[in-house]
C-alpha cells in the first residue's frame, strides 16, 4: 500500500490524480489533501478518498468545506497547511500538483522528509533545480516526473545506463498558433490562444503552449531531471502529440513512449512504476486511425520562447526564475486584455535583459527575484510602458 | 570479453556481425566462423578476425580457402562442421546467420551446450518454437532476436514485467508492391520484386517481403521470442520502416523503437543488450527531415501470406513448418520464372490445406515434414500442375 500526499487536488492533475488513486484501492491511499479553494471538487474528492489531512488557502474556505464532509480528518490551512501534508508522517510520495512559485517550499520539505516526489510543479525544477537536485541527492528520494513529455523520457530510460544516453527530444504539439507565421500572430485574441489542438488544459498552459515558453520549462526540467546538458535537448514539432518524446541512445537507436493524450498514464507510472497499472476508459492507441505523424523543426525565429529558455537554462542561477516569473506574469497581462500575444516573449526577454544572474541562489533569493520581476513588469505596464 | 560463434559468415547479416565484432575488439573476440561457399568475403574476415575454428560447406571451398589464410584456424565442414562451431568450447554466444532449415539443428546443439542465442534464424522458431523454448528453459540460456523488429520489441520490453504487456505491434514495410493493388499484382516481374523500397536484403527475404510472407514468420517467431498468444500480436503497414516495432502495454502507453535501417543496431543489441555501444558510421535518426511516418492497416484480404501465417501459427505442431517450406520452394520457383508472384501465395495455401497437423513433433518429423512439402510442390510443379 503506498500513501499518497496530494498537494493541488482540484486542478486538472490533482482530479486526475485522486481518480486513479480511487481506480486502485488495493495498492493506492490518500493520506494528505491539499486544496485552494474550490471548495465543490475538493467535496467530491474527500469524501469520496478520506484523506486523514485535509488543507485548504484559508480559514474562510475550510469553513465552507467542514459542513459537507462525511467525517472528520484533521484541517490545515494556507503554507503551512501546505508543508503538514506535504510532510504528513505516514506519507510514502508527495504529489505536487499546485500551479506556480507556492509549490517550491512544500516539495523541498517533503524530500527533507524523506518523501518520494510525483512532481507535477514546473517552477520547482525551474527555479530551484539546483537545491531541488541538492536535496534529492542528501535525502535518497525519488524524483519523478507527472508531465506526459518527462514521463516518456523517464519510461524510455527505464532499464537503460544513463552512460548510454546521447540526446533528449522532447516533442511540442506548436500550440494553438502552429500553423500561422510569425507575421499571422501580432493581432490574436485570447480566445484563439486558448484553443489548444491536443490538450485540454488550464489557461496559462494553454497559452504557454501557444508560444512554447511551457516547452521551455520543460526543456529546463529535462535538464534537472536528467541530469542532460542543454546542448543534448532537441526539440521537434510533433502536432499529433502522440510521441510524448524519445531518447536517442549512442548506438543510434530512438525509444519513443506514445499513446493519447490522457494525463492519468504519467501520474500512475509516477505512483507504481516500473509496473505498470490498468486505467479504466484510458483510450488505446490506434496508428492505422492516425494515420500519418508528422515532424518538423522548432524553429528559434518562429519560437523566440524557446531560444529564451535554452538562454536562461544555459545562464543558469536565478535566471530561469526571471524567464518564469516574467512570463507568468506576461500571460496574465495577454488574459486581461492589457498586452498582445507577441509582447509575452518581449516583456519575458527585456526581464532576463535587465537581470543580473546570482550563480547559487538561496530559496530566498529566489523568491525574491520572483517578485521584483513581478513587479518590475507589472509597474512598467501600469507606468504605461 | 564475449568469445561469439558466427554461423553464416558471408552473408548480409554475418558481415555485419564481423564488422561489429571487429569495432569492439575490447569486447567481443570471434571465436569460430562457418560459412558455406563464398570463399572470397570468408577468407577477408577470418583473416581480419582470426577465429581459432573455421567451417565451410565441402573439402573443395575449404581448399579454395586455405592458401588465402594468414594463420592456421582448425578446419572442419559440412553439418557437423557448424554443429563443432556452433558448440565451439569458448563460445559465450552463438549467432546463427544462416538461411534455412540448416539453422536449426546447430541451434539446438549451442543451447544444450550452454550458449546464448543471437538468432538471425527464422526457420528455427518458426519450424521448431516448442523444441527451442524447452531447450532454452532446460539449458538457462538467453534467446536473444536478432532481426530488427524482434530486436525493437526487445528493446521495448527492457525494464518492464512480462505480465504488464497487452500486445505486440510488428510494423512492415509493405515491400516493393505497397501501393499496388491485389489485381495489379497478376503479371509483376521478379525484377519488380526484387526492388525493396527499404532494405537492402537478399533475394529470398525481398521476396518475402513483397508478399508479406517475412512478416507472417516473424509473426511465429515473435509469439515463441516474447510467449504472447497470436490474439495480442498485431501487424501495421508503416512504410517508412523508421518504427522498427512496437509494445503496448496495459496501462496504454505504447514504447517503441526507432531508427534508421541498419542491422548493425540490433547484432550489436544482441551481444551487448542492454549496454549500448556506439557504432561507427551509423546515421543518426532525424525525423524532422524524414517530416511524416505513415499508418496503415495491414490487410488480411491484400496480404493472404499474413492470413495463412497466423492460421499456421494457430494451428501449431507442424504446420509452421509447412508454410515455411512451400513458401520457400514457391519462391525459388517465382525467381526461376516458374511460377507467377501471385502463385506463391496459393501454393503455400495449398500445402497448408493438404496438411494434417503434428502436434508436437519431434526434430526428426519437422525435417521429414519439410523435406516432403519441397518435394510435393516441385512435383506439382513438374508435373505441370
Amino acid at each position: 500500500m503506498k500513501r499518497i500526499s496530494l498537494i493541488g487536488g482540484t486542478g486538472s492533475i490533482g482530479v486526475q490524480t485522486c481518480d486513479v488513486i480511487e481506480q486502485h484501492p488495493d495498492l493506492f491511499e490518500l493520506e494528505a489533501y491539499a486544496f485552494g479553494t474550490n471548495v465543490e471538487v475538493a467535496t467530491e474528492w474527500i469524501n469520496r478518498l478520506r484523506p486523514k489531512y485535509v488543507s485548504a488557502t484559508s480559514i474562510e474556505v475550510l469553513e465552507q468545506l467542514k459542513p459537507h464532509l462525511t467525517y472528520e480528518p484533521l484541517y490545515f490551512i494556507g503554507p503551512e497547511g501546505l508543508k503538514e501534508c506535504a510532510t504528513a508522517e505516514r506519507a510514502d510520495i508527495v504529489v505536487t500538483a499546485v500551479v506556480g512559485a507556492v509549490g517550491l517550499e512544500p516539495t523541498l520539505a517533503a524530500i527533507q522528509a524523506g518523501k518520494d516526489i510525483a512532481l507535477a510543479n514546473k517552477e520547482t525544477l525551474v527555479t530551484a533545480g539546483h537545491l531541488v537536485k541538492a536535496a534529492v541527492k542528501e535525502h535518497g528520494v525519488n524524483l519523478l516526473p507527472v508531465d506526459s513529455e518527462h514521463s516518456a523520457i523517464y519510461q524510455c530510460l527505464n532499464g537503460e545506463r544513463r552512460e548510454d544516453v546521447s540526446k533528449i527530444i522532447l516533442t511540442a504539439s506548436g500550440g494553438s498558433f502552429r500553423d500561422r507565421s510569425r507575421d499571422e500572430l501580432a493581432d490574436v485574441t485570447v480566445e484563439d490562444a486558448l484553443n489548444h489542438p491536443n490538450w485540454s488544459m488550464g489557461a496559462k498552459i494553454t497559452i504557454d503552449s501557444a508560444t512554447m515558453f511551457n516547452k521551455g520549462l520543460e526543456v529546463i526540467e529535462a535538464h534537472w531531471l536528467f541530469d542532460i546538458d542543454y546542448n543534448d535537448i532537441e526539440v521537434i514539432l510533433h502536432r499529433e502529440s502522440i510521441i510524448h518524446s524519445m531518447v536517442e541512445f549512442k548506438d543510434a537507436a530512438v525509444m519513443a513512449q506514445l499513446g493519447n493524450p490522457d494525463m492519468r498514464g504519467p501520474i500512475l507510472y509516477a505512483l507504481s512504476g516500473p509496473k505498470r497499472l490498468e486505467i479504466e476508459g484510458n483510450k488505446r492507441l490506434n496508428l492505422k486511425e492516425i494515420g500519418k505523424l508528422h515532424f518538423e523543426e522548432a524553429d528559434f525565429n518562429r519560437y523566440p520562447a524557446l531560444r529564451l529558455a535554452f538562454e536562461a537554462g544555459r545562464a543558469g542561477g536565478s535566471m530561469p526564475t526571471v524567464l518564469n516569473a516574467a512570463n507568468e506574469v506576461a500571460v496574465d497581462l495577454f488574459l486581461n486584455g492589457q498586452i498582445t500575444f507577441l509582447e509575452i516573449e518581449r516583456l519575458v526577454e527585456d526581464a532576463m535583459a535587465r537581470h543580473e544572474v546570482i550563480a547559487e541562489p538561496t530559496l530566498a533569493q529566489i523568491l525574491e527575484v520572483d517578485r521584483a520581476v513581478r513587479q518590475q513588469i507589472q509597474q512598467g505596464i501600469e507606468g504605461g510602458e
